[in-house]
C-alpha cells in the first residue's frame, strides 16, 4: 500500500479527502453528492452511536422512528421552516416506473399515471412529522414531558460537498422533545448541550466552544439555537452539534396543545437537537497528521494492535504465541486489540497500515522482547516508545490509551488557545480571518452587518459566548455600539 | 385506560392492529403506508438488533452504511431484479420546492427548473448500488470474501399495508457478501440461514420451518432462495427471514471480478439474505392474547414488573421500600425490571396495563409478602402463581424467566403440530387451506400450476423442505409426476 497522502501543509483540503479514502473510512458514490461509510467509517459511528445513546437514556431520553417522508404541506406550515429547507430538499413524485424504448435498448421512466396526488419530501430534519404526530398524542400535562430521539438518515440536496463534512445524505440523531413550560424546555436545551460539550471533549477529545447562535445563523424556525463549535487544524471552525430552543413555533403550526394542571389549554415548548456523522469529519481534521489518522483511544474501533517481529519459523512460532497471549490478557483487561500475524507483508508495512488508519498503539514483539518478557508499546501521537513488562499489561496498556486520549485533548485545546484572540480593528480582523482560529470581535448584533462581514471576509459569528463580560465598544465592521466580543471564524 | 382489545376469535385482524396501537408498538402516520415506530416498539427493535448484531459480527461480518438512493439506470442492469421492484418505488424527480400563489394561500411546488438529469430510486433492496461499489474494491482474490451488513430503511410502495407486516417504509438489515466461488457462497446463505433460525427459535420463540423457496416465490434477481417460515395463531404462514444465492447474476450485470489466484479473471459470487421489523408483527401475532403482548423474555424490554400493593401510608412506605430492595438485586442479577408505584392508579389496572404491553413476569408485592419476606410472580403466559422467597429472587426470577421463555417456544410449536398435516386430494387441500396451517402436498414443481393453485386458494409454496424423503405421487392439483412434497399455506 502506497501511503502518498498529501502532506497538509501542501493542500489541507487533498490531505483531508485522502486520509479518508485510504484509511478506508469512507468512499464516494455513484449518486452525486452521497458517500459510502465504509466499514472502518462505520465501526467508529457505531461507537459514538453507543455512547451517545446511554447518555440519552441516561437523561430520560427513549428511540423511536418516523417516517422517512414529510408531505410537502407539512413543511410549509412552519414560515422560516420552509424557507430554510425548500432549496434543498429531495423530492418523490413517483411511485411506478415503466419500461420505455426497443428491446435491447430498454430503459426505465417513471410511470406518469403513478404520479402522488401530493408530493412528498425526503426528511431534511423530522419536527415537522414528529410534532404533527405529538398532537395526536398529547392532551394532559400528564402526557408530557416527552422526550424521543431518533437514529436516522437524512437527505439535503448540497450543491458543494465533502466526504462526511457535507453530504447530500448523512446520518444523524436528532432529539425531539415536548414541555409544559418554557423554562423546562430551555433546561433541556442546555441540559443536552452540555452532553455534546462533554461527548466532545471526553470521547472525541475535541475542545469545544459552546453558545448561542445569532439570528442569521439559528435553525430555520427555531426561537434559540445553541451550538458547540470545534477548531480544525487549518484554523477553520467546524459546527460539531446544535440544540434548539424551538419556543411554540411549531406547537401553533401543528396544533400541540395540552390541557394545563389548571384547566386551561395551551400550546406545549418545543425542542430538537442533533449531531452527526460530520462528527467523524471533524475527528479526522482535528487530530489526523501527515501519516494519516490519529483516533482517540476512547471510540476508536480498534485501540491497539500487535505487530510479532520474526527472521525465521521459530522465531515466527514463538512470537506469534506470546502475541496471542498478550491479545488474551489486553481483551481480558477490555482493551480492543488484534494481532497482526500476516506474513505476506513486513513489520514496516504494517506500522505504516496501522498509522494510516490510526490506531492509538501499536505494540512491537520481537524475540528480544519476548526473551525478556516485555513488549515495545509505540504511540500512535508521538512514536514515543515504551517498553512494558508483560506483567501488568492489563493495567499499563489501558493507562497509556488514557495517557494518549489526555495528550490528543490537550494538544487540540493548545491549539485553539494559540489561535483565540482578540482584535478591534477592522484590518486585524481580516488579516486574523486569514490566518485563521477564533476571532473575539465586538460585533454590533445587526444581520445586515453581519451579512456584510461574511461577504466580505467568508467569517461567519460561531457563537456568542454564555455570560460574557461587559465589554462594550464600537462594533468591528460597521462601528455601531456593541456590549461585548462575539467569537468569530471561517467555518466548515 | 379502557382495554377494548377486539377478541382474536371475533376478528383476529383486529385484534392484532388492537393490540399494536394498544400497547403502542406503532402508530399510523400521516403519510400513507407509512408508521410510526414508538418507544415500546423501538426497543423490541432494539434487542433485535443488538442479538442478531452480535451474531453477524462473531461470524466475520462489518457494518456498513451505502446511499438511500439508486439510479434507475441501476435496477434496470439487472433484468429480473428490475421488473421485481419497479411497480412499487418511490422515485426523486426534483430537488427544489418553490412557492406558487397568493400570499395567504401559498403553497409549495416541485421547481421544474431543479429537475434531476436522472431520476433516483429510494432502495428497495441494495443489491445494485452496493455491488457496484464491489467492482471498485475487489482487484484480487486476496481481497475476497467481502462480509458486510447493513441496518437501514428501505420503501417499497405497498398498495395494501398492514403495521409491521407490510408497510411502505420498514427498517431491515440487508448482508451482501462476494466470494471467490460458488460453493463458499452457498456456505454463507446456510449459515445465515441457520442464524436466523436460531436466532427466531432461541429468541422470539418461534418455531420456522427452513428451506428453498419456489422459482416463482424466489428474491427477483437471485439464483436460489432460502427462506424460514413462522406460522401465526390464525394459521397463516409468516416469511420471517430470506438468505438468497445470487450466482453470478448481479457480479455480471455490474461487472465485479477478481483475477483468480490462477491468474484468470473471474466474476465473483453474491450473497444477500435480510430480516426486517416484520418480526416484531410476527411476535405479536404468534404469541398475544386477548389481554394484548406477551413478549419472550429474552427480547423484553422490560422482563418483570414489580407491583407494591398498599391500603395505607404506612404499608406505602413499606412496600415501596421493600420493591426498590428487589429492583436492585434483580437488575445486578441482570433482569430488566422496574417498579410502578404510581399511586394515581390501583393495581388492578397496573396489572391489566403490563399486561397489555407484555410484561413476562409480574412481581406482586403487599404487606403479608413482605412480612414473609417473600412476593408473588405472576406469569403473562398463563397467570400462573409462584411465590418467591427473597433469597435467591437473583436466581429463581431468571429461572422463572427462562421458563416462561421455552413455554412459549413449546406452545407456538405444538400449534404448528397441530395444524401441519400431508393432504393428497385437492378437496381436501381447498379444505386444509381454508382451515389454516401447513399443508403437505405433492407438487409438479411448475410454476403455471403454483400459480393456478394461488388464484384459486391463496395458498402458496411457502418452502420446499430441505432433505425431504422421496415421496413420489401425482400433484395435488394438476396430477402430473411430482418426487415429494412441499409446504403449502396461506401467508402473511
Amino acid at each position: 500500500m502506497a501511503k502518498e497522502i498529501t502532506p497538509r501543509a501542501t493542500d489541507y483540503a487533498r490531505w483531508y479527502t485522502d486520509v479518508v479514502l485510504k484509511s478506508q473510512l469512507a468512499d464516494y458514490s455513484p449518486v452525486k453528492g452521497c458517500m459510502v461509510i465504509r466499514p472502518n467509517g462505520y465501526a467508529l459511528w457505531e461507537n459514538i452511536q453507543k455512547t451517545l445513546d446511554g447518555m440519552f437514556k441516561e437523561t430520560g431520553h427513549v428511540n423511536a422512528y418516523f417516517p422517512l417522508f414529510i408531505p410537502k404541506s407539512f413543511l410549509a406550515k412552519e414560515a422560516e421552516h420552509v424557507e430554510g429547507f425548500a432549496k434543498e430538499c429531495a423530492i418523490v413524485t413517483h411511485t411506478r416506473l415503466k419500461a420505455t424504448g426497443e428491446s435491447g435498448h430498454m430503459s426505465v421512466v417513471p410511470d406518469p399515471e403513478s404520479a402522488l396526488e401530493e408530493e412528498l419530501v425526503v426528511r431534511p430534519t423530522s419536527e415537522t412529522i414528529i410534532y404533527s404526530m405529538f398532537a395526536k398524542w398529547v392532551q394532559s400535562w400528564r402526557d408530557l414531558p416527552i422526550l424521543l430521539n431518533q437514529w436516522a438518515n437524512i437527505v439535503r440536496w448540497e450543491m458543494r460537498t465533502r466526504l462526511f463534512l457535507r453530504t447530500t445524505e448523512f446520518l444523524w440523531q436528532e432529539g425531539h422533545t415536548a414541555h409544559a413550560t418554557h423554562e423546562e424546555a430551555e433546561e433541556e436545551v442546555l441540559r443536552i448541550l452540555e452532553i455534546y460539550r462533554r461527548f466532545a471533549e471526553d470521547y472525541l477529545a475535541l475542545p469545544v466552544l459552546t453558545g448561542v447562535k445569532t439570528e442569521k445563523e439559528k435553525f430555520a424556525g427555531a426561537l434559540r439555537t445553541y451550538a458547540i463549535e470545534a477548531l480544525m487544524q487549518d484554523g477553520r471552525a467546524l459546527q460539531a452539534g446544535t440544540s434548539h430552543d424551538l419556543g411554540q413555533n411549531f406547537a401553533r403550526a401543528f396544533d400541540v396543545r395540552f390541557q394545563a394542571a389548571s384547566g386551561g389549554w395551551e400550546h406545549v415548548w418545543n425542542t430538537s437537537w442533533g449531531v452527526s456523522t460530520r462528527l467523524i469529519g471533524a475527528v479526522v481534521m482535528a487530530h489526523g497528521d501527515d501519516d494519516g489518522l490519529i483516533l482517540p483511544p476512547r471510540i476508536a474501533p480498534l485501540q491497539a494492535v500487535i505487530v510479532p517481529i520474526w527472521r525465521n519459523d521459530e522465531q515466527q512460532r514463538e512470537t506469534v504465541a506470546a502475541a496471542r497471549e498478550i491479545e488474551g490478557r489486553l481483551r481480558r483487561a477490555g482493551v480492543s486489540v488484534r494481532v497482526d500475524d500476516r506474513d505476506s507483508v513486513n513489520p514496516g508495512f504494517k506500522y505504516a497500515e496501522w498509522e494510516l488508519r490510526g490506531v492509538p498503539l501499536r505494540l512491537e514483539l520481537g524475540p528480544r522482547d519476548v526473551a525478556s518478557g516485555s513488549v515495545m508499546a509505540v504511540s500512535r501521537l508521538d512514536r514515543s516508545k515504551t517498553p512494558l513488562p508483560w506483567d501488568g499489561l492489563g493495567e499499563s496498556v489501558p493507562a497509556l490509551l488514557e495517557a494518549i486520549q489526555g495528550a490528543l485533548f490537550e494538544r487540540a485545546r493548545q491549539r485553539r488557545e494559540e489561535t483565540t484572540r482578540g482584535v478591534d480593528s477592522w484590518e486585524a480582523f481580516v488579516a486574523g480571518v486569514e490566518s485563521g482560529g477564533f476571532l473575539l470581535a465586538r460585533h454590533c448584533g445587526g444581520t445586515e452587518c453581519e451579512v456584510q462581514i461574511q461577504d466580505e471576509t467568508k467569517a461567519t459569528v460561531r457563537v456568542i459566548p454564555p455570560d460574557r463580560p461587559d465589554d462594550p465598544g464600537p462594533c468591528v465592521r460597521c462601528g455601531a455600539p456593541a456590549a461585548g466580543r462575539v467569537v468569530f471564524a471561517r467555518a466548515y
